[in-house]
């Protein structure tokens, strides 16, 4: 966990307290559970749940200090609460084993760690929503392989990205229905000490699916499934940064990373601010990505389990929630705010003189009883003079003066095939697809 | 893509003819869509079809010819179907550009491949359903680190594996929707040249989603997910594979591929019979955990498309299909045959001398009123000789001769402690769960 | 391995010929040293060389027809080489295992397919040092984060991979010493049936060292290490060719990749070069970068040795290889090729109209008695002007016309600060460092 | 950074007072040789000197609350310096980058990193070395697939660990001398506003390399082959750990994790010693090789740079090397105190009644004059009633007493084909190759 990218609240869903929290809860549960069951005495939830009701402070330094004794967490954590709770306590933890405790919290913190980064791709996809909206019809040209093709529209390539991100969240939500289940099933998944229905009280209570089968653990294919998908929106939010990053580039600049007016560049030199939140971004995405693999490996646990998929987990379940949170919300302030330049836009898309037309005029002109050779022929050697004068002659003045072509094609003919317009017929028909919106 | 490593079925939707082929049902759909809008003639549509009903061998070695001259494939292509169906094909291809046809044909090659994998998934479910409900009350040791822990059943294990397997089965039916969409939106994606409508038909004759907005490409966010679900599957078969590989080291031999009884074992040594096939999964998974990461990277094409992610897919969109498909195959002939000792299953559950039950003993002295360190002491002095006599020493009969112990606990009070059944008492439960069988 | 992204010595040294070759003549060295320790006759090691100078054809479908009988390709391969030698060659592979053939042989193959890595990273720095040379004094701009930083040259870009090759040179010459090793060890690596010098005697005549200590395998870290410099090299790659597909992209062109004069680019629009080499050495980066991971897998081997290895190296031996040697032949050309654009590169160093130097002159101010606050305003209120005018305005021009500029510094002096040669003073310095020339 | 998985020297040198104090050494150093070449005065470096040889506490939180201001970290570090300095001060940096004194940190952070980590290595070479010599004659079974094979040593186990651990010692003092350089060339590399005589003097102050040719940083391949040889050192960490799990499995138990005399095992169940460190370790080994991927993808920055690498290196820098420098810390100490039970190990050995001898008698019975086919039957048909009795026949004892064989072989001459002695036999020969040791 770096502290520059973090953000407090999935911080706090990783600190010894908050898991010592979950833990609380799970045993205070699975108790009433006993209780009902008749395993327990009533009065043993009871007393624990009124000293919950006291909202106390959780010691870590209490418990770590007890753990260095017993070199145990859990039985560490409950020797503490039974200090705080008094004989009652006793009865915690009656049949359960670390792991039941250990991994139903790892599921709560998953989950919640999701429900805030499902809130981060809502606020994103609100902001491409609205930017998408605002530059539906600013045209911009579009790029194959670094080069221009033919215009599109800068609202159509937000409006890809929020479709993209619109999956990642679908995704997201099935990720979260994967992690989110609750094991306490003993120490091979027998339920041979405990009732099954303590399991499934707990996860009810909780907000839990059942965990079907479980061994000692709760099966880490559904972690590696989490994490792969966390993996797959951090690549969606490096393609976005590298298309800012390209668009800033100083011989590009159709649209900037916000910075203040008063707001100083690099010392004197106004036109060095430096896409740098979205390099940034590129870099976590980086790190997210690295996280998949270890969790892979982390599902080929030995037999009914074996520990080595923890040390992992108290990276990866930390470093991944926390650097994917922070990146989409960097990112949703970077769309916020991006200065975007239409004058500029319009200026590269003219730069070619037109050239992304001679396709349309080549249809044009075979249309008009040319054959294809020789209106490739007569496009080619205009298009070629605009080329080398590198913007500086237009492709419609040259070809409205070329009598070959005038004598097939009038003015405003050829000047209708050098409207923006006609590739931008359908950006409603796209937009309604992905926004529903007319 | 390695021979040993395939099955002629997944092979054959990565052959040349196979993507041939698709090509033209694209194109002649895509004509098909054009006739009916008004854009070409309706016989230019019909003409191809009527080529395509004399089931014509497809000539690869033609294509790659004219390819070799023009550079491009699908020009190629498209050269050689108007030689074969003559000037009516002139009108194909109109308005289109190489990717809609490139990319929506991955789209159904990806679709194909993942119904056989899912028609793989169901086989091996059948398999571990049938050899779990077999083995549904063979008892058998659980460990956890490598270490005897308390009993599980053989069938619990494979019920394990079939929730997880059930488990990728639903995550592989998310992904092939994730990748089974059509674009045919033209060199940027915004239908410029071409009607929605023909991608819409196109889409809906391929059994395929339409995309709802593209750039030249079909985003690839998608693949990266569905390869990154393959990736998941994959160390789910490691994970089953490496269980396996456990059972059949010489000293636990609790279960060992399957062997004719004809074959010879490694030379004169009956005991050698090696886990290859498992091991080999084990490899194999490897394989496709590798081409996530190729996938996640190839999600950030620049600006509407470059080319980069082309190379990774020819590579990893047979390999990983073709290799997983293969895995879940020999996986599933492993699990149908697989040798299981139930006798060599106790003999290991027994080894111990009863030590996996010193816990309900522990319990029963402390309930008969023995304070729990005197009955920590009692069960450990008895449970270190038996620990010190390798299994010779049985725990129950010590604990009978044992006259603190006999004292407080009768010898069938004993023995019930030492019932395997205590431990097995909610295997239908768990059955119940996995399967919907009581 | 793919067609397209190979090139045939490389993929002959895969070939099931050329590892039959290698299996033999480890083979007959090795009977040539049992032969002088006398434990076979020495007529069985000359009968093996006498076939073997007749150059016979190896008929793989024979051997694999063997095999499909006998489930063992080294016992085939032995038959059928019994069947062409006659009864001396009983005498072969005694004391020997499998895995003796088998890893030395991958040995070998690793070793030649390196030599020709070695030769193509030879091709590549020749290339580069002639390019860097030929545009060392070549002025371009320099750019951090996209945006134009201070001057640079074109040599010096090309420099900085020359050096960059040369370190992976001098990688992949340890790599190379990493796996070039020789086992000659027996079933379990202890010499028990074979004695070490048959070993020392093979690996000498190989060209290989001694494996010090083996198991029944070569351990896998030396695979692990060479696979990993590998995907170091084809990062390089991706760096060298990002630069290109930087330099081609519409608004930059500053260089291109190759195209004949008669080329057509794509259809009538002269601009859309695309940068396709470059993307596809990209996609093949990613590519050879992904199997660092399942080869770093590979290390952990249970005890003397499991086969889990073996499945991936049959994928990433020729794979990774092959796809790199062939990048490195790509990436080659496209520099020796590389259409080079100064006036363009001076073009856009003047686009920003001097912006560039603006820290020198606010340096020349600060030295010229004006404090640092008043020297930074006076720089910036003439330098937002040139900004605004998009590289209209020049900045030189503006300092002079500024009084309170010119009241301090001379035409003269202000023109000396606008002097390109200041920043490549030093370029010499670094080729120097570099290529050892001056 | 888990503070579980950290030790403190390797957690110093991440330490923000330890980046500031080789901040400053970089400064001084570049002023030292600033005053040698007249640009600053030789009082500006003895000022600086002066002060830092008050051993000054470097106020972190000074600093950061004017980075907070100033947002950039190293113009707050040069005020912060300033202010406790003096006006000398302002001659520091002059003509310097950030990133000059940014990657020369770096790159002195790895090497004293490295350092801690070659200091590991050695550690675990020695002990490596210790427990070898101690079992260089222990028997035991040498196994493949898991299943016995022939008899090796326990001491050749270790043996083959420390090859596998000195070619990791190499390695890694390889990838030091790869970052250990240093690069102070200005904005984009080219020395235009510093002497490169800077760059030589500190970087021989610092034991540093001179960069030949940077851009604005260090080339980044470096580092990717720094933390690509990270992760094969951790996979060769997780084969050993492997090994030890394997050993310490209920059924194999040839050694175990150390434990104290009086250290209670979980519960009353004396053999639930679970093997948690070489677990941990292989955790830790999939972390450290996760990083390797985004190291790589850090190498193809963009033109001169750009910033996307940093915060990859914020992460992986410090947690790469604190885990691996635990890790093998964590593994020495595993291997040092390692419980080794050789009576347990020949118990496995003879475990299969002598069945790993059959190959010899096999190969005694053939030169007795018997056809292979009749000796293959003889030792098959024993061999299979030792198997069939689970070890409890001895094939020994069934070979003397089979009319057959022992018409052809004496039972001395039997019992010297059962001789582990000669398994041994060049035990001392592959000591010496990895020891040096007769």
């Amino acid at each position: 966990m770096i502290p520059r990218y973090s953000r407090p609240e999935m911080v706090a869903i990783w600190a010894p307290e908050a898991k010592f929290a979950i833990w609380f809860e799970i045993e205070a549960h699975a108790t009433d559970a006993l209780a009902e069951l008749g395993v327990v005495p009533r009065e043993a939830a009871a007393a624990l749940w009124r000293w919950w009701d006291t909202k106390p402070t959780i010691d870590v330094a209490a418990i770590d200090a007890i753990e260095a004794v017993t070199k145990h967490d859990v039985i560490a954590f409950l020797t503490w609460v039974s200090e705080q709770v008094g004989p009652e306590a006793r009865f915690m933890h009656q049949g359960m084993t670390s792991s039941d405790v250990l991994d139903t919290c790892l599921s709560v913190q998953l989950a919640r760690a999701t429900d805030l980064l499902l809130a981060d791709l809502d606020r994103l996809l609100e902001v491409l929503k609205r930017r998408a909206l605002e530059h539906k019809m600013t045209p911009t040209i579009g790029r194959s392989h670094g080069i221009h093709a033919e215009p599109v529209t800068f609202g159509l390539k937000l409006a890809q990205a929020y479709a993209e991100f619109d999956r990642n969240r679908q995704r997201l939500i099935a990720a979260r229905a994967d992690i989110a289940t609750c094991a306490i099933s003993g120490a091979v998944g027998t339920f041979a000490n405990i009732d099954p229905r303590v399991e499934t009280h707990v996860a009810d209570k909780l907000g839990l699916a059942v965990e079907p089968v479980s061994t000692q653990v709760i099966p880490r294919d559904r972690h590696a499934m989490y994490f792969a998908t966390l993996g797959v929106i951090a690549s969606s939010i490096e393609r976005l940064a590298t298309e800012v990053r390209h668009l800033q580039r100083t011989e590009v600049l159709e649209a900037e990373e916000y910075f203040s007016p008063g707001q100083k560049g690099s010392s004197a030199m106004p036109h060095k601010r430096n896409p740098v939140l979205t390099e940034n971004l590129t870099g976590l995405a980086r790190m997210v990505r690295g996280y998949v693999t270890p969790a892979l490996e982390n599902v080929a646990l030995w037999h009914e389990r074996d520990i080595s998929h923890s040390s992992v987990e108290r990276y990866i379940g930390p470093d991944a929630t926390i650097t994917l949170d922070f990146a989409l919300a960097r990112l949703t302030g970077v769309i916020d705010k991006l200065l975007v330049y239409p004058e500029r836009m319009q200026k590269n898309l003219d730069r070619m003189g037109g050239l992304v037309h001679s396709q349309r005029v080549l249809l044009a002109l075979t249309q008009a009883g040319i054959s294809r050779e020789d209106s490739y022929r007569l496009v080619q050697q205009n298009a070629m003079k605009v080329w080398e004068s590198d913007g500086a002659l237009s492709l419609l003045e040259l070809l409205k003066a070329d009598p070959e072509v005038s004598a097939r094609l009038s003015a405003a003919e050829l000047e209708d095939k050098f409207d923006l317009g006609y590739h931008l017929a359908q950006v409603d028909v796209i937009f309604d697809r992905v926004f529903g919106t007319k």
